[in-house]
């Protein structure tokens, strides 16, 4: 089985930057990998996807919201990332349960236990290998939203800052829970220091890296 | 709150003709209902219901295609249902959590207790005062169905008699574990005895029927 691993931050983290970084980093050594995202390009995932973010959807429920996460992210394992785990690659996935954990379980107070339970029917059980957590106060996540007009906002981008400080209490909690496998990086430093931050714990998991 | 009481059955047990007698009955005696039944025209959950029967997604996976019927009830119960029961509406709803107990967690085999955890979470534990389950042999039930040429068949009708049983075996094993709430009808039986026995079932908790 290949390795699992999944990148978690709130929206300006810098994560999709380090990423792109990681990708490279991969290609240049010629280790094989498979970097995905949910719902990554899976028809039934992106159609269940496309429902969620629908800006017509007003009234949908939060649970109705979670639920559906978890359909999509159930697809794109069952479609993409178990397949290539079984074939001994490694998986890099940006999001994935931790994000419905922080987000719907925790700051949108649906309980962190309840959206655990439908996430570990989605998953079967599987859980990463390693999750690296990029932590960074919502002050300066978002300012760098601002910052970056290349970026698509949707929904979530318009929630308030609040909502942005108890999703990182969220994360945090997360990583009190399992110590081990969530990895918390400091993201407010500079990129260089993310980056060697990023690199030095993936060699925890996987030695030739 | 009004009473919530749910139909449930395999295809061809007569529970469609039965609802439609039992409209007539309460319009007759002026008693305020809702009938329903999932999606039940709630944009969102028909939406996700059309996913689920799209018949090109021949890659849906068994515990994706068990979330989104949990997402689809969600929504319904939050936009249709709950608003009805708290205006103090009787609510008939033409199958419900059972269906997907008997269907996907016992015939398909993702497991009755996992199948309920996922629906838990969407009913927020919100239960059927009385379900009524019209029980009938497969055989009987698919030879009703082939008979009716006005029924749209879709993909759960063409799955053979032997996954059939097995729903009928997933019905009756709920049905032991909630002798209360869950009352088998007989539905071999002749129309009018079906009916006179439905009427006596549900007299237990609606008194003025």
């Amino acid at each position: 089985m290949g390795k699992f691993i999944t990148f978690e931050g709130g929206d300006g983290s810098g994560k999709t930057t380090m990423i792109k970084k990681l990708s490279a980093y991969l290609e240049d050594k010629k280790i094989p990998y498979l970097m995905t995202r949910e719902p990554g390009g899976i028809d039934i995932a992106e159609k269940i996807r496309s429902i969620i973010l629908n800006p017509e959807h007003t009234t949908m429920d939060a649970r109705t919201e979670a639920l559906l996460y978890a359909a999509a992210r159930r697809q794109h394992l069952a479609e993409k990332v178990i397949p290539a785990l079984q074939n001994g690659v490694m998986v890099l996935s940006d999001r994935f349960v931790d994000s419905s954990l922080a987000y719907q379980g925790y700051a949108r107070g649906l309980g962190m236990e309840e959206v655990r339970s439908i996430n570990e029917f989605a998953t079967d059980h599987l859980s990463p290998d390693l999750t690296l957590y990029f932590d960074i106060s919502p002050e300066q996540g978002l300012a760098r939203i601002a910052a970056n007009q290349g970026r698509e906002v949707n929904r979530l981008d318009m929630e308030n800052l609040s909502f942005h400080d108890k999703v990182r209490e969220g994360y945090l909690i997360l990583a009190k829970q399992e110590p081990n496998r969530i990895q918390i990086i400091d993201a407010s430093l500079s990129q260089e220091e993310v980056f060697c931050s990023l690199i030095t714990k993936l060699r925890c998991v996987i030695e030739d890296i």
